[in-house]
């Protein structure tokens, strides 16, 4: 059990060292979780810069980025592709062709892919659809914003600000903070 | 009356677990009051993804949701499509065909259709169009941004998010708890 | 001078009773000051629920409403429409024809068709553009977000919302007050 | 080196009486930092009436204004062109045609086109990729929003305001104030 460990070992700096892959949920974390509907049914988010600057941070110190959101709209994949971001997933949750995979798959998929482990995986999220993901990753994080049950997740590291007002940003920080350390 | 006895029994917890219809006002209860307008007219609201999931969950657990809005605009119906929602009124308190339904007539129609009554239903409303069915339905309530008149009403729940900001959701959670209480 | 007369005689409740005119300026008045530019550059800005139904209750009762903005967009001209405002003027204060009209020329030409005087007028205002009108009309207010100089104005009432978040809706309700006082 | 003599003779007045050219980053100082994106892809930002009257108000009073900002969309050159902006850089910081240039670079390049120096520059900016002038211009400011390595910056003023709520407003009329005194 990963949360297990990193609860008794008070270790979350190491943790952070070994992040190795670093994701999040879109709506409330990298945005405000505004979702704004025109009348013919277009939607758009908000996004925010100083979040964009952290993700090109963490990249250009060599981890991998990506976002998993429940959402099948087309908004979070063209903030993820002006990123740059190596992984996109996308109506996470949700059942297509009779398979339903949920984000903690879809974290596990990825960590096969780069030869890493659960523990290695940095994730911020901020409503029940996250848990599963929040409770195995060895950093999980929260927004201000967050509900309660994610809050009470143990472990998890609140921070400061809201998503869409620099959340992300804060950790992004917080990690290359603690890979220079 | 149904609020005079909610009041003298002090037993809003039992109205809550009664609750077998969930009505909402939209601008000002689903967003934050904003009403966005282009150079070409064209109008857009801005939701709130923690509502979003507090309606998912109400309707997981088998209580019917409806919006009853005066606006006579397509968001309202665009955002009550996706989340599946089973009663979608527009224009309601406007004069069409002669005839002019206000929400109080609109949660009527719709408690006569379910075989309910009026204390069996939920609403949420802010402004002065929204006061008919606040004094009738067995669980009023308001978010933090309603008129002075709104949060006079007897025995309203005054919560404590602005609309548009997670004020459904706390709501809905709240009944949820409630029901399994 | 209306403006010296008022406050020396103390008698603002008795200005708002004879308001038989209400002005508003638009950008930070009946919105908060955001402009938003599209990539093609169309705009777009924000206006209020609250506000929109305050104007309502303010020409229910027999008072006509009306925008200036030295804008030259059709925004204002959109909401304004919605609204059923008597009165919709664009581009104040810009040179049309080799001639300019300030908000304050703009004003004088309503009162002559209304057939009253400036001390009948109500105008929000928020920046160095509505100074002229400011300092003549019989009811001055601001919003909370308005810039020093404009708060400065000798009688000037001070809002506590700010635009685009109800301060007009505050505005309408003082006056529907004082009238029915 | 600009900025010791500032910090040593204490003279950030007659710096600011002396700025004759006034240039801004645009994401998180002239906006919120706010990024919103449509299904399309397409773009928009929230710019705010306050600063574009205080950019007006500098132009009259003879100073240059520009725009210098990393982003490659045409949202800032659409909101330059309507403020009738002297200098708008876009892509500032990514590599064309082999060939990088700095904000630093893009400020000199104008200077030696006016005749002045970086002494005379006002520059507001609020992230990693704006340091580099900061560290040079005669007035360097940021917007209560920017990041904290932007906040340490040695002499910069902290602007009260956020990005895209008057920072910009509030810096310009701190100098031509300084410049009336």
């Amino acid at each position: 059990m990963v949360k297990i460990s990193r609860i008794i070992c008070n270790n979350l700096q190491q943790y952070m060292k070994d992040v190795k892959l670093f994701l999040t949920d879109v709506d409330g974390c990298m945005t405000d979780g505004g979702m704004y509907y025109t009348e013919s049914g277009d939607e758009f988010k908000r996004f925010c810069v100083y979040d964009g600057m952290g993700i090109v941070l963490l990249r250009k110190a060599g981890i991998p980025c990506g976002i998993l959101t429940s959402e099948n709209t087309a908004i979070g994949l063209k903030r993820g592709q002006k990123l740059g971001l190596e992984y996109i997933y996308t109506g996470v949750g949700r059942v297509v062709d009779g398979v339903k995979m949920t984000k903690l798959d879809a974290a596990n998929e990825i960590c096969k892919e780069l030869g890493i482990t659960l523990e290695n995986v940095c994730f911020v999220g901020d409503d029940v659809n996250d848990l599963d993901l929040l409770q195995h990753a060895g950093v999980a994080a929260c927004p201000a914003n967050a509900v309660a049950v994610v809050k009470a997740v143990p472990g998890i590291i609140h921070l400061t600000k809201n998503g869409g007002d620099g959340a992300i940003r804060e950790l992004c920080e917080m990690i290359l903070a603690a890979k220079k350390a």
